[in-house]
């Protein structure tokens, strides 16, 4: 390594918008995304993990919901010239193998894929070009079956990870609908059909009397700045508003309602079907209400999809960084999209998926307090003795082979206090202790570091003197009194 | 997607290099890591996981064990000029993160990671672009006590994984003895040296004769070409035979064979009491030469590593592809390195890790038939009447509520020959099947495909007669009769 000591030293740092994920951070994701694949499975959902890198050609070189063609990949040449790139989500990389593969794979193909995904766009906080996707999607059926139990399987996923049943929603809605709505309203120019679709997409943000101004003629904004309207009539956004707000009490009240906006068109009567099939599919498998329901103002995603669109949104409210109570949001999406194989064969191919936004979710079980506890950190057995190194290696050997996560003190043993700072640092429950003394009679010292670090605290002399936080038990007891220490601890 | 339409389809196609993972090839590696993530919990190692992307400066663009700068990478320019790569193992970011976060992390640090790493290498039958790496190192000790630990460690996970005792040994050998052989030739001339090494890299190949002839005058090789040998004398070469052969019939023997070998060099004495300390700390806890052997024979990674180094290798034959017996060979290697830290910080940093190869490991447990059975395949529920979707989904719904892995038949219902074949493309063990007239009556038809399969195949009228494989069962009596069937099926 020579030639590298001339050249300056490389700086330590995680490339712009990447980040390291450390211990309990790892493995809470990795039981939580195995509690999802475990429902996927149970459905009848084949894991299937394509490579990171495709061919730009094949990804399509655009993101969902993004007009910028070229961008938002990481991409480069291949020595022969062709142009690859990391993946931006699972599903581009579905539509390339279903094309690929599609003679060996059953037909309609159900298949669940977890994994990171990159996006080359301007990180922000909170905001990583690396991060993990977790989609399940059924290609090859047009049947709203399969769209029923995608929506049925995302209310299961939730409620296995720890989402409590009343702590979650998943809202389902329809493109066709939103069509027949236009239909409805007489807008037939492309261009201002787009203006009221992009207006419908701010319904979150601004209600009902905002859309209503915002088809009109206008309106002022919040930082007083006029907003041009799309200069629809009244009678023309009647049907929009109409569809916006036809939640009714149950579901065949909001059908009735959507029948009403789209009136006569025919792809709007179809929509209203399809939801009204769900509904059923749904209803007979005791999915009610409570869980999914039939919502004309979830409007996030209607411009991608082509069907029926769900979002599952956890409904208990969080505080904010800035101490103000929020709800939490949407943590899951999908819908119907029936073009995406067609890029690569030219025949339409159904499909319908959902994709489980992992950090979100975690996020959410942090904030319920239901995400798996820190990892417990080993049994430290310290090293009194340098010359003892066999007998300890011995100790943590028989505390692994009962189970208990343990490992020796491997710094410079000579300051014991470095070795109480190192078993601290690690989450240390219990430290093992044995010098000469110990070893000529035959025992060792347990420490209880959790049970000291509480005294430490706040204990009283009457506890302290009731319970001592360091034991001396016989060599041959090591193990088993050591569950009695972990037990008593949890 | 209109202005698609008019560019040439793109191809379905992985890039060069590059496979998809289906069903059971991904949950079979995902338990393996699963298994291994456990143990390397055990003995007291945290996981991390660094970002897939690295800046090309961090990595240090250069692969172990090859001598090619800049090559064997994924490299790209960012938008402000930077060069990122993706990692093509896990070593080179565990030095970035320990440097990076350093302050913040415990010392001695143990971590483990698991995950894809890719090279941008030449692709071959069974080489990919793409592949697992799963590794555990502990960064911040020169403590044998840690070189041994992850020899007992490497043991446990083969072990864990369903490698039994016998079918593998974990061989440890030392750098620094090979330093004191090279001191007791003579040699001083560093390319004369590098000359010596890179024959011992072929003892595996040549064995004790050949590397002999290599270190002399030459040797013809197999294919009649003469080869030129390094040109040492008999005297100088003697040294370097000694400790290619100096296994001895226990620990102790070996080690004395290695004293004799490395004479009075001093880095030569000081390796040989490292594997002397390495063998007793084992020893002490149970790991004898049944799972871990001092041995010199294994040169692999020698030029690498600083210290210890030790491969796992499997002892049992499988047959090869041309239907020849051979050993399996190795799955796992490491050993101490101690200065990639100190490329970034500019202290030496000592360290001693492992990495599992995944993609062997899986290879010989299918070989040794313990990896994980093909997924079962689900239940499929046939659709006789199009009309009755919802009570087939409830059919669906109480099998997975009980466990049980179901779905409903989503491609056309019209033949149902086609819904057979669908469930054995699936490897459905059991089909149900409900029309008007079982509906009418209240009951359902589990038709058992494994057993059908088998009479199908070769059994008697007898055995058919005696256990038909479909049965009418009451639907109440689903789930109870479903558990049955697959029961027996086990």
């Amino acid at each position: 390594m020579a030639k590298q000591a001339k050249t300056p030293r490389p700086r330590a740092e995680t490339p712009k918008g990447f980040r390291d994920y450390f211990g309990s951070e790892v493995t809470t994701r990795a039981e939580m995304l195995r509690a999802i694949a475990g429902v996927y499975h149970r459905y009848g959902f084949d894991a299937l993990e394509s490579s990171a890198v495709e061919t730009v050609e094949a990804l399509g070189k655009f993101l969902p919901d993004v007009d910028r063609p070229n961008e938002g990949v990481f991409a480069w040449q291949d020595e022969d010239e062709k142009w690859l790139a990391l993946r931006y989500d699972l599903t581009a990389p579905l539509a390339r193998v279903y094309a690929q593969h599609r003679n060996d794979l059953p037909t309609p193909y159900r298949r669940y894929a977890m994994g990171p995904v990159w996006r080359n766009e301007k990180p922000g906080p909170g905001r990583f070009r690396q991060f993990y996707q977790c989609d399940a999607d059924t290609v090859g059926t047009a049947s709203m079956a399969a769209d029923a139990e995608i929506c049925a399987m995302l209310a299961d996923c939730l409620e296995e990870v720890g989402i409590e049943r009343g702590d979650y929603v998943v809202r389902v809605n329809n493109r066709k609908v939103l069509n027949g709505v236009l239909d409805a309203t007489g807008v037939t120019d492309p261009e201002q059909q787009a203006a009221v679709l992009r207006t419908i997409d701010k319904f979150d943000k601004v209600g009902e009397d905002g859309v209503r101004e915002l088809l009109g003629k206008g309106r002022l904004d919040a930082s007083g700045a006029y907003i041009d309207g799309v200069g629809l009539s009244d009678e023309q956004a009647a049907p929009v508003l109409a569809f916006l707000t036809s939640k009714g009490d149950d579901a065949s009240a909001t059908i009735a309602n959507l029948c009403a906006a789209v009136g006569p068109s025919e792809m709007g009567r179809e929509g209203v079907a399809e939801l009204e099939e769900i509904a059923a599919l749904l209803g007979a498998q005791g999915y009610g209400p409570d869980r999914i329901v039939i919502d004309p103002s979830v409007v996030r995603g209607l411009g991608y999809y082509t069907g029926p669109v769900f979002e599952a949104e956890l409904t208990f409210e969080i505080t904010d960084e800035k101490g103000r109570p929020r709800q939490f949001g949407s943590v899951a999406g999908g819908g119907r999209y029936d073009d995406l194989v067609a890029r690569f064969t030219g025949q339409q191919v159904p499909a319908v998926g959902v994709s489980i936004g992992v950090d979100r979710l975690l996020a959410a079980l942090h904030a319920k307090g239901r995400a798996g506890r820190e990892a417990q950190g080993p049994v430290v057995v310290t090293v009194m003795d340098r010359a003892r190194m066999a007998d300890y290696q011995a100790m943590v050997g028989e505390l692994r082979q009962a189970g208990i996560r343990a490992e020796v003190y491997l710094g410079n043993p000579k300051n014991f206090g470095n070795q109480m700072k190192y078993a601290d640092r690690r989450g240390s429950p219990v430290a093992v202790i044995a010098g000469e003394d110990e070893f000529a009679r035959g025992v060792v010292q347990l420490k209880d570091l959790i049970l000291g670090a509480k005294i430490a605290e706040n204990a009283s002399l009457e506890e302290w003197k009731e319970r001592p936080s360091q034991i001396e038990v016989p060599r041959g007891q090591l193990v088993e009194k050591m569950r009695e220490i972990l037990g008593g601890q949890a």
